[in-house]
């Protein structure tokens, strides 16, 4: 079988089935062009002699020059002559929207849809699909839906829904993580997800994977994907239909056959996967583990100007297997001075007091004693100004304090004090996470230093 | 001891050491002025003869007028021979925002709070604090803090961190939830957390409640009270302090003894005690007591454009353990002829397919038909316009629905759709609550319903 790494970099593309006029199908072409495709892109419609621009070709034989790729939107019943055509004309890889197949829940839909796969084992092409929206890859140019962002980022990601992988970008955008590749593959009769891993895992320009998958058809393959991952790069997963309710919705949606929960957690163990189960976990944790350092043994600090919250957060952190570091005398003292003498604590969760949201030098101060102390690794700090013109303070104050420092810091954007939006876009261009609370901040960090801990269990070092 | 009815509704407040110039006590007055406080306001200090226009007293016995409240801001050196006048002066409560006493850790601190509490039941008064803020209570103009809403509304919270009181007040506010009565009790050294959920509880114009705490000094009085409430009313409960870091942290900045959380569990099991574990969760929770009908059964149906985040939120469904309902034959049919053919679903999960998004009618005639199946009890809807205008007709189209209906609607704002914060005005404001993800409006719901599952049981209604 052919290596997957033309379906990441066609040099030219046929679009077969594109519309006439504006409906999905046409956000394919949008796409294309608005990443800049360099290749040339052949409609491909037989109704139509131009399509927004380009001339259009009623069949695939007619295009006259080879085909790396061929996206296929066709209705069904005309799915198997595209494909034929596309092996008569030397394709290398197809991308096949059209659905209606294994997820109808139909025996005729998921027979065509093995049929579908023999066809591109006999035809010499791989393809994605059917029921996906193919592959987004700002190098090549690559795109299935318009609007998204055009930087090329560290972060493969692996989706079975379509709709996911754009909301995924579309969250992660404003967070200043980006992706090297993005794949949708549908219900992934021919290229599936083991395969997909496995071929992520070898890319050496994307360090940090996420998927997200509502089973596999061959177990066997995930465990040995899993293993060339394992310990190597992190891979987060969100894998659904792990209920019976989600089992149903999962067929229904990729006909996917979910399979039992306890092996997936069991292979998650076992390959150190890093298992969310919902869009926020998934964002949180893609963040830490994109924007701060794995240096350290992982003890936090917690910094906050109101009491309460750390209270709270100190729980958490315990709950997520942190530990709180034991600040250093000299840092206690360094505090004592720096803070008013009641309404704070110079202990660990440091309370700066409600009067530093007046005086955010307070923060910073602190801030700065905190990154001076070896015992501690990383910096959770809540509060802010009470006005936009001190929030705009705290934040250059908190991206200064980052500058100058090896230590993670992640920032939360907590209600009173400012909205997550406002801050994402000045904290994480500084490659400070901003998390709407501690616990998440926490939980997100707690997950990154699995991780980690993990690779070191792998690789046998052990931690004193 | 005089009932608590008086700190809530006092005719006349002193305020015990206000700074002449602009420090954090100067909130207290300020946050009077700007709730409208009706009765006479009696800054006293030595120093000033006049503060922001009010003429200003050396001491407490030169205040011509009985007083019902004094708030206290003095240094602690101060602290006893103000309350002394309090007694002298037959003042009815006293607010004591002094710090430095049970939460220094210092034998002396514990020892002078102690002596506070002796002193306010020789005095004759009722006693907040130390180390608190007050109370917020727009019916009666009361507040601690400036720029708070000035709408009297339905929930009672009982807070032992001041900071948590304003943060609450500001997260529940763009949701349009609002406060009856919201009290900062700091250390609690004469009124504490079981006296204050007993008045609550006794309220009328109160049908919900919240708290958060840090630790309880007598444990039956909390079961006691605690008893009083259960089944009637619904108490969603933070309490921190749960694990050895948070118990430290709570010691350092309340003086709180957390207690065992086994302890706390059993209890929360006993009384039917909606216990969360930090901000998000009780925002979530509390707006969905607040907006949503108890009626029905909790039967849940999912509609979403894109397919995948409904798969996971089926999952997370039958996690927080509510049922899917199974439409009526009717309804399938219903929806098989308003949705395409292919890319949707018309089954639970309702899959409307991407094309909703340009066609918003598709979300909107899904719904009504969903209203009108006799299994569905409660709707998830995840979706939206491409465009700001298509959002508007969404959220406008959701309100007409809800408007039209006795079930429950809860919305999604999810990435790539809308900013949560975008939603919470207009869908709020008709009681329809948003969330950012499925799964946390489900919840939500699950715990709304686990409490009418506890209210049932209790009353020996069973269910068939």
């Amino acid at each position: 079988m052919e290596d997957l790494g033309g379906l990441f970099a066609p040099k030219s593309i046929a679009l077969v089935g594109i519309p006439r006029s504006f409906k999905i199908g046409t956000l394919f072409l949008m796409a294309l062009k608005d990443q800049g495709f360099a290749g040339p892109i052949y409609p491909v419609n037989p109704h139509a002699a131009e399509i927004d621009g380009l001339r259009s070709y009623p069949c695939l034989a007619d295009v006259p020059d080879p085909l790396d790729m061929v996206i296929v939107m066709v209705p069904k019943g005309q799915v198997m002559a595209v494909l034929e055509d596309c092996a008569r004309k030397g394709v290398k890889s197809v991308i096949l929207y059209t659905s209606g197949y294994g997820e109808s829940g139909e025996r005729e839909g998921v027979e065509e849809q093995k049929r579908i796969g023999e066809m591109a084992r006999k035809g010499g092409f791989r393809l994605l699909g059917p029921n996906c929206m193919g592959i987004h890859s700002s190098d090549s140019g690559l795109a299935f839906f318009p609007e998204m962002p055009r930087v090329s980022g560290k972060v493969g990601l692996i989706s079975q829904s379509g709709s996911l992988c754009n909301l995924l970008m579309k969250a992660f955008e404003p967070r200043k993580v980006f992706f090297r590749h993005a794949v949708s593959y549908g219900n992934g009769c021919d290229v599936d997800l083991p395969e997909l891993l496995e071929w992520m895992g070898k890319q050496p320009d994307v360090p940090l994977l996420c998927a997200y998958t509502e089973g596999v058809r061959d177990g066997r393959s995930l465990a040995k994907a899993l293993e060339t991952i394992a310990g190597r790069k992190p891979l987060v997963m969100w894998k659904v239909g792990r209920k019976a309710s989600g089992q149903r919705a999962a067929a229904a949606h990729t006909g996917s056959l979910s399979g039992d929960e306890t092996l997936w957690n069991a292979l998650f163990h076992q390959y150190g996967v890093l298992d969310v189960t919902n869009l926020e976990e998934m964002v949180d944790l893609v963040m830490a583990l994109h924007h701060l350092p794995s240096s350290g043994q992982g003890r936090i600090v917690l910094v906050s100007g109101p009491g309460g919250p750390v209270v709270s957060a100190a729980d958490a952190a315990e709950r997520c297997g942190l530990r709180m570091a034991s600040l250093e005398d000299l840092t206690a003292k360094r505090l004592r001075s720096i803070l008013p003498t009641t309404g704070t604590s110079c202990g660990n969760p440091v309370d700066v007091g409600l009067s530093a949201s007046f005086e955010l030098n307070l923060y910073m101060d602190t801030l700065h004693v905190l990154t001076e102390d070896p015992n501690v690794d990383a910096i959770v700090v809540l509060g802010g100004g009470v006005t936009d013109e001190g929030n705009q303070t705290y934040t250059e104050g908190l991206i200064k304090i980052s500058e100058g420092t090896e230590k993670a810091l992640l920032a939360v954007a907590y209600p009173g004090f400012a909205q997550l939006e406002d801050w994402l876009d000045p904290l994480c261009g500084a490659r400070i996470p901003v998390y709407p609370s501690p616990e998440r901040a926490l939980l997100a960090y707690g997950r990154m230093r699995e991780f980690i801990d993990f690779c070191e269990r792998r690789s046998g070092v052990s931690r004193v």
